[in-house]
């Protein structure tokens, strides 16, 4: 197919399927005779996936590439993909080291729970570096507060797991683990804006407007 | 104090911290006589915040400026500001409407579970635009996927709320909400890598070098 059938069925724009593809996030297509480049569905998938790693995930293009890169890499155990493409997705958005006090509070609840976690897991700094910042604003998180936090993780991962678990194609499990690792946690903090405020009219009601404009 | 004071306290640079208040993020200093300029502990307060909302949250400065401006704004009835600071710390990252079908569904989700929330909450449309990616993946995520995503929102939501509640002064409620919106979601991305790990040592185990290299 030609370029703007691509962009038809990607909803992507001609110029930013170019951009892509100079980028090499994009693999080439098949040149024909002339000015003529053959584009199959291969390249709508990719493109798509581009696209959700780009905008919904919020990544820059060299991560992008960083984790394209483990899903075309020789597919190997589905444990060190994942672990590939967390790191991946993790350089970048780390900015300095965190605290060793708070590497071993998050460490420490990741043991209470019975995880079994690597020390290089990226979560351990994402997570550790959230304790710094609360500290920074005197605010120190209980243990029920994280392990609420620590629950719902556990929960969202083996909701993940179990929906690659259905997947049967090695390739299409691939696709489906980086997308939903980059893309669930957008998916989870959607719905914590939506939860908090259900959450606020409970703890925070606003105050009523008829009473406060009319006082007996 | 002087400027190299603050930049010790809140570990950030001294050019970073120009920069800041460049652009507005932070409030000037009182001018002393020659080329003095004299900062104090609310200087640090807020260096600390900036750094959080930038560095952990990911924000950019125009966001982030927004985030600030609801903190700065007169104190309201705490559903108003965390609706505001939401507001501000949703767009930036929003790009391009979500399908009305994944809307609906989402919508579906949060009533299900008996959430009250407004149309205009930016979760919606977050949590939307995910659902478009995965089925431009071909994933269709079940009811019980998405159920275990909204439990796992309504378990941190409540342990953030219930955060907000222990403090008393109507300032620092605010701090913590906008900077638990922010970094509270990296919190959870973090965690849930380390339980991904976990259970994928469940479903699917690394095959035992042993076995491979040896077979019988």
């Amino acid at each position: 197919m030609r370029i703007s059938r691509v962009s038809e069925q990607s909803a992507v724009p001609v110029t930013t399927l170019k951009y892509y593809l100079r980028e090499g996030l994009v693999h080439e297509g098949v040149r024909l005779s002339g000015n003529q480049t053959d584009y199959d569905q291969t390249h709508v998938q990719r493109v798509r996936l581009v696209r959700a790693l780009l905008d919904t995930g919020g990544l820059s293009v060299a991560a992008a590439k960083r984790v394209l890169s483990t899903l075309d890499a020789e597919p190997e155990a589905i444990a060190t993909t994942f672990e590939a493409a967390q790191h991946a997705m993790a350089t970048g958005r780390a900015t300095g080291e965190p605290s060793e006090a708070s590497r071993r509070r998050i460490a420490e609840l990741a043991s209470a729970r019975g995880w079994r976690t690597s020390p290089e897991n990226p979560g351990l700094d994402l997570a550790a570096r959230v304790l710094d910042d609360f500290s920074a604003i005197d605010f120190a998180p209980s243990d029920g507060y994280l392990g609420a936090y620590a629950a719902a993780a556990e929960l969202v991962a083996r909701a993940d797991l179990s929906a690659l678990r259905d997947r049967e194609d090695p390739a299409l499990i691939a696709e489906l683990m980086v997308i939903g690792t980059v893309v669930g946690d957008t998916l989870a903090a959607g719905l914590r804006r939506l939860a908090h405020q259900d959450a606020t009219a409970d703890l925070f009601p606003v105050p009523d407007p008829i009473h406060r404009q009319e006082p007996s």
